[in-house]
């Protein structure tokens, strides 16, 4: 309103220099004019910007407001790799070997003796309830600030077997556009994994532009204590919630408490959160990706021991699902392939 | 980068026009100077913009990334009116009033035959077991939706018997101005209270700009169910977490996973979150609102059945911890209220 005083003269300068700008700034604006450049051009993309444009569009009948565009994105298998093994599993396989020193009733005590002698058969055994020992040794009775630095220094100084990259580095470059394609037209998004909570927290900013208040996921039971003098928060070894299946939705409904417009996973593990944010009125979007590159990334589905997907691909049609073949979907993989 | 290649003409002009801006718009720069105009003047309102000034001074030696900028308030009695009763008490009292001619066992049940006969002090005998039983029978049992939908009912219908206003409008123009400084200097500004985390969710954004997943608050357990073929999330009758006292530190662990750098409440339930936000390293703001205006607002503290406020009185000057003293630091309460 205020600019109304302005005099014409300087109205006058305003036009003239927004065109200016206009001039100066245009071949960048014809670069970015793709928001979505590793994406092949096709009817996944098509859906995904057509989505996009509709949503935000003022007046429109498929018009969400800011505070309601919420983007739910699974995590391993999604935005970074997750085969042959999960990281956070190998970050507790080798939190357990640095470990065994302090704790030689693991010699004798499954699963640990098993995992400390490379036998994963048996610790694949050992099932939900070894599994859990596992996670409890590695990832409780400590503080908060003393897991965060470990879990800082293991995914420094760690690297992906395939690709011979830290984990953070193994990122799928057409999700980091979507992020950032989805946050520059007002949405917000989360992460929503069955990986700890406060595994995920050190790397999303850097990797994702994923603030830590904007990760979702599993968690053991904090407790707040004061430790001479000083308080501070200590991983109980218990597990808290299971941010997994059907705890998906419910993750999103405790920390955010608004229902997803648009939601990506990878796994049968994430149809539920997938149908949660489907189930929702007016537009919505549910997409899964197929990790269909055995060359370039991995190729695995139904009967993988990661990330599996198997339901989903069979219902996907009748649910409207976007099946996303990062072969064919996917131009670039990874930010740390030369651009073509 | 790019504006190098701008002709150094184009570069005048645009500093021309920076200047003629900054004369344009310095009217309104001038009114809008002082941050916080329902503070008085005074060493607390000093305290506060010093605070902010220095943890956003780059290259200062209190300098805070933004992503570090997180600040969190109570509810209850810190934003908004508490006194005489809590708002959420009144309204699963009112539940369940509504509820009863469902409920004829209530007829003969404590705390329910009670709480119906409008006996208080027996409801207040039930201790902790009676008052969960009411926040189960008002709280749970039904969908996320439908608890929504009676909350937004009920605040838009009931008013606080004071100020004869919708609970929703007896909120704390200081903190209004105060949220809105903080945020406009790069904070993350949260709501970490004793309450529902979903009674509140509805009213925050509009209340006090604040998004639903930046409210904190306690809950039940909640279940993923699909209800005649569709999803939805049911309300279980069973207590999940309760976001008070020792259980705030964790709360914000869990949802923000960063420790903040000012805190806000006004109860001896807050001590431990603006412990935990004092400890943290560098310059750190803990801050307590004292009710003391029993005009305006009202005046309670070391012995009052709401928000008590003793222990933290004591300990304040020790600790570095401000009291916000209502009536002399508070120039004006509500919004409704007249501008002076």
């Amino acid at each position: 309103m205020r600019i109304r005083k302005t005099k014409p003269v300087l109205a006058a300068a305003v036009s003239a220099l927004l065109v200016l700008f206009g001039l100066v700034f245009s071949p960048v604006h014809a670069n970015q004019s793709d928001p979505l450049p590793s994406w092949a051009e096709g009817p996944t993309k098509s859906a995904i910007i057509q989505f996009v444009q509709d949503v935000t569009k003022q007046g429109g009948s498929d018009y969400v407001r800011p505070e309601e565009r919420i983007a739910t994105f699974d995590n391993d298998g999604t935005l970074w790799v997750e085969y042959p093994m999960y990281t956070q599993v190998l970050f507790a396989f080798d939190r357990v070997k640095k470990l065994a020193p302090q704790h030689p009733e693991w010699k004798t005590k499954q699963p640990f003796k098993a995992l400390l002698a490379g036998d994963m058969k048996t610790v694949g055994a050992s099932g939900m309830k070894g599994v859990t020992e596992i996670i409890m040794a590695s990832h409780a009775g400590m503080t908060a600030a003393e897991f965060e630095k470990t879990v800082t220094n293991w995914l420094a100084t760690h690297k992906q077997p395939k690709f011979k990259r830290l984990y953070t580095e193994c990122i799928y470059q057409p999700q980091l556009e979507l992020l950032a394609y989805l946050r520059a037209n007002g949405f917000k998004t989360f992460i929503v994994s069955g990986g700890g909570i406060q595994f995920m927290r050190p790397m999303t900013l850097k990797a994702y532009g994923i603030p830590r208040s904007q990760v979702i996921g599993s968690s053991v039971v904090a407790e707040f204590q004061v430790k001479d003098g000083k308080p501070v928060l200590v991983r109980m070894p218990k597990i808290d919630f299971i941010n997994d299946k059907a705890g998906k939705p419910v993750g999103i409904y405790e920390h955010i408490g608004v229902r997803p417009i648009l939601a990506f996973g990878n796994a049968d593990a994430d149809m539920q959160m997938i149908e949660y944010t489907k189930a929702g009125e007016g537009r919505r979007l549910g997409l899964f990706v197929h990790h269909t590159d055995a060359k370039r990334e991995y190729a695995y589905d139904r009967k993988s021991h990661v990330g599996t997907l198997n339901k989903a691909l069979d219902q996907a049609a009748a649910n409207g699902w976007i099946i996303v073949d990062m072969k064919k979907d996917w131009k670039r993989i990874f930010p740390f392939e030369k651009e073509e």
